[in-house]
C-alpha cells in the first residue's frame, strides 16, 4: 500500500469547486464529484436526532445504494431551516442532475457551516454551470478546499495498491475541527475508490470502519447535525470486492488506513489545538467500557485544559475514569504518558518530575490508562483545549 | 422566612478555621464545624465510582444516621491516596475526636483541592488544637474561607422563620467552581439547622432537594471525587420536623431556598465566568427528556463560547437538544432569550437582531428551550465558557 499525490486523483472520478458566494470569505465554498457513471454508494450519518435536510435527503437516497455525485456547500449548514431547507436541498440536486444528464437520485446534497440560516439556493444553482465546466480528474485538492470551515487546512489521503494483479486506488476528502464529538462521524468526509465494492457490502463496511475511526476522535464533545460520510465505488479498476473475494481483507485495510488517518487530521487540525493526545485505555473489562473511560478522558475540559497548560494532573484523568461509570479498582489503575510509567496502583510514581515536565512539553502524547481488570482495549485521539478555542467560537456567526 | 448574617450562627453550632500550611497560597485551608451534641446527620455523596478517601468514610459513618462534628480542608482532596489516604482520613478525625472529647465515629472528614497528592495529616494534627481553641458560634465566615479553593469568594446563605411559634434557624456553606457537573452535588456544602429533623427524614429530604438545586447546575461537566453534600440538625429551637407535622413544609422551604442559592451562587462562581445562564426546556415529553435536553445545552462547550462571545448563535443550541435524544420535533421549537421570541417553530424570527444583541450582553441570560411535545420542564443554571477557564485550569496543581 501506498500513498500517492491526490491531485492525480481516482479513475472515474472527477472534482470541481467554485466560489459561490455563500461564505463570506474568499476560497470555494461549492463542490461537486462527479462518477462517470451510477455506482455503489454508502453513508453514516449523525446520530443527532435534529439532522440537517441534506442528510435526510442523503439517507433516503442511498436507501437503493446507487448514487453518481455530490453537491457539497460550506458555510452554511441548511440545518433547522424546515420544509424550505429540504426544497433547498433537493433543488440544487435537480438542478445539478439536469445540467449534468444524470438521475436527480443519484446527486447527494452535503452542506456544512452555520446552523438555522436559510441556504442561499439561487447562488449554488447559478454556480452550478462553472461548476460543472471545472469538472476534472485531477482538481481533487480544489473539492477538499471547498468543503472547510473553521479547518486550517484540507485534509485528504490517496492511497493505491496490487490486489488481485491490478492496481486499486482509494482517495479520501474530509472537514472537521470543531463539533467533533464520537457517536457518530461528526464531520464531512467522502471517499472514492475503484474498486468495485458489492453494493450490500458497502453499508456494512462503512460502519464497521467508521466506528475504528471517526466514532473515536472528540475535539469538544458537541455533535453535529450534518455529520455524514460518503462511500463510492465506481469500479474501473476491475478489482471485484465480495465478502468471499481474496481482495476483500487487502481493500479493507486501504479503506481502514483512509479513514483512520482522515480521523487523525480532523484531531490534528482541532480548533485551537496545540496538542494531540491519543487516550489508549487497555485492560477494561468490556469494550464499552474501554470505549466509555477513553471517551470520557478525552472530552474532559479539565484534562485537555491541563494539556494545554503542559501540567501532569493525572488526577483529572482519574476523575475522569471515575466519571465514566467502566469498572475500575483506583487501586490498581497504572498510567504511561509518553512510555514513562507515571502512576502504578494508583499512586504517582516518584522521582520523574522532571521527564514527565519534558513529556508534557512534547506536540503528540500518548496516554495509557490501564484498568487491570480485564482484556479489551480502546484508543481515542483527542486534542487540548487552548484559548484560541475560545476564541474562534466566541465570535463565528457574527 | 428571612435572610440573617451568617457571622450570628445558628444555635447549637460552632465554627472555626485556621491556616495548617496545605495550600501555598495564605488563608484558611483547615476548618471545623461542631454540634453540641452528637444529632441527626445525612449525606449526598458524588457518584463518580471513583471516591476520595473521605467520601468513602463520610458514607460509611452516616450509615447510623448520627454526627457531631465535619473536619474539612482545602488545597489536597485525599482522592487516589489508596489505603495510605484512608488511613490519613481517619487518623485526623481520631485525633480530632480525642480533642473535643467526642466520638470519632461522630467526625465526618471532606477535603477538596488537587487529586493524587497524599495528604498531609501530621499538618492537620498539629492544627487541630488552635482549630478546637478557635470554635466560636460566631466564625461561620472563617469556616467558609478554610474550604474554598478555585472560588473567588465564599458562598453563605442563613435563613431564619417562625416555625410552631419558635424560631428556626438554617445555614449552608458551599465551595466549588470548577468540575461542576450535576449526577451529584459537585462541590461541598454543608448544611447545619437547629430544627430537629427526624434521622428517617434526612436522608430522603437531602436527596430530594440535591436533585432540585446542586443536581441542576454546570460548570465544565468534569465530576469530582470527592463532591459532599452534609447536613446536621442539632434540634435547639424544639420545633420536631416529621413527616406528618405542619412545620415539616415550611423546614422543606427553608432547606430548598438554602441548597437553590448556594448551587446559584457556585455557578455565578463559575471559573472564568462572566455570565449566569439559565437554561429551561418546557414542554419536554417527559421530566427526564426535560432534564437530559437542559443538561446538554448547558455543558455545550459550542453554546457557552457563543454566550462569552455574546453571538445569538441558536442553531448551537438546537443541536446541542438533538444531541441530547429529548424526543422532539424541530420544526416545533421555540426559543426565548431574556423573554424574546426569538425562534418560532424551529426557525430565527427576523427583525429583532438588534434587540437581541442587546439582550446577548447582559450579565445573566434566561434562555427558554420550548420542545412543544409534552409538559415537562427543567431549569439548569450553568455559566458562559472564557479564556479564563483556560488560565485557570492550564495550571493549577504547579
Amino acid at each position: 500500500m501506498e500513498k500517492y499525490p491526490i491531485s492525480r486523483g481516482v479513475p472515474g472520478f472527477r472534482f470541481s469547486a467554485v466560489l459561490a458566494g455563500i461564505k463570506k470569505n474568499t476560497g470555494f465554498d461549492l463542490g461537486l464529484l462527479l462518477s462517470d457513471a451510477p455506482c455503489p454508494a454508502a453513508g453514516v450519518f449523525t446520530r443527532n436526532s435534529i439532522k440537517a435536510a441534506p442528510v435526510i435527503d442523503c439517507a433516503s437516497k442511498l436507501k437503493n445504494g446507487i448514487a453518481q455525485a455530490v453537491l457539497v456547500n460550506s458555510g452554511n449548514a441548511n440545518a433547522c431551516t424546515g420544509t424550505q431547507g429540504r426544497r433547498a436541498a433537493s433543488l440544487t440536486c435537480e438542478s445539478a442532475a439536469v445540467l449534468l444528464g444524470i438521475y436527480s437520485d443519484h446527486v447527494l446534497p452535503c452542506s456544512t457551516g452555520v446552523i438555522g440560516v436559510a441556504l442561499p439556493h439561487a447562488k449554488i444553482i447559478a454556480a452550478l454551470p462553472s461548476l460543472a465546466s471545472g469538472l476534472s480528474r485531477t482538481h481533487a485538492i480544489a473539492f477538499s478546499r471547498s468543503i472547510l470551515t473553521t479547518d486550517t487546512r484540507p485534509k485528504t489521503i490517496a492511497l493505491r495498491e496490487k490486489i488481485a494483479g491490478r492496481t486499486v486506488h482509494i482517495c479520501g476528502i474530509a472537514k472537521g475541527s470543531g463539533m467533533i464529538m464520537p457517536d457518530m462521524a461528526t464531520m464531512l468526509a467522502f471517499i472514492v475508490t475503484d474498486a468495485a465494492v458489492d453494493k450490500e457490502l458497502m453499508t456494512s463496511m462503512l460502519r464497521e470502519e467508521t466506528e475504528l475511526s471517526f466514532n473515536r476522535i472528540c475535539v469538544d464533545g458537541d455533535m453535529s447535525t450534518n455529520d455524514s460520510v460518503l462511500f463510492m465505488a465506481g469500479g474501473k479498476s476491475g478489482v471485484r470486492i465480495t465478502r468471499s473475494s481474496r481482495a476483500l481483507e487487502p481493500f479493507r485495510g486501504m479503506l481502514r488506513r483512509v479513514m483512520q488517518e482522515l480521523a487523525l487530521m480532523i484531531v490534528r487540525d482541532g480548533e485551537g489545538a496545540t496538542k494531540l493526545l491519543r487516550i489508549t485505555v487497555c485492560n477494561a473489562r468490556t469494550d464499552a467500557d474501554a470505549k466509555r473511560a477513553a471517551l470520557q478522558v478525552a472530552r474532559s475540559c479539565l484534562v485537555k485544559t491541563a494539556f494545554f497548560g503542559e501540567d501532569f494532573n493525572w488526577g483529572r484523568i482519574i476523575a475522569a475514569v471515575g466519571q465514566s461509570g467502566a469498572a475500575c479498582n483506583p487501586e490498581r489503575i497504572d498510567m504511561h504518558f509518553n512510555g514513562i510509567h507515571a502512576v502504578r496502583a494508583g499512586r504517582a510514581v516518584p522521582e520523574i518530575r522532571s521527564r514527565l515536565v519534558r513529556a508534557m512539553k512534547k506536540k503528540e502524547i500518548d496516554v495509557t490508562i490501564d484498568l487491570g481488570c480485564g482484556k479489551r482495549q480502546c484508543t481515542v485521539l483527542t486534542c487540548d483545549l487552548s484559548y484560541d478555542y475560545i476564541k474562534i467560537n466566541a465570535d463565528y456567526t457574527t
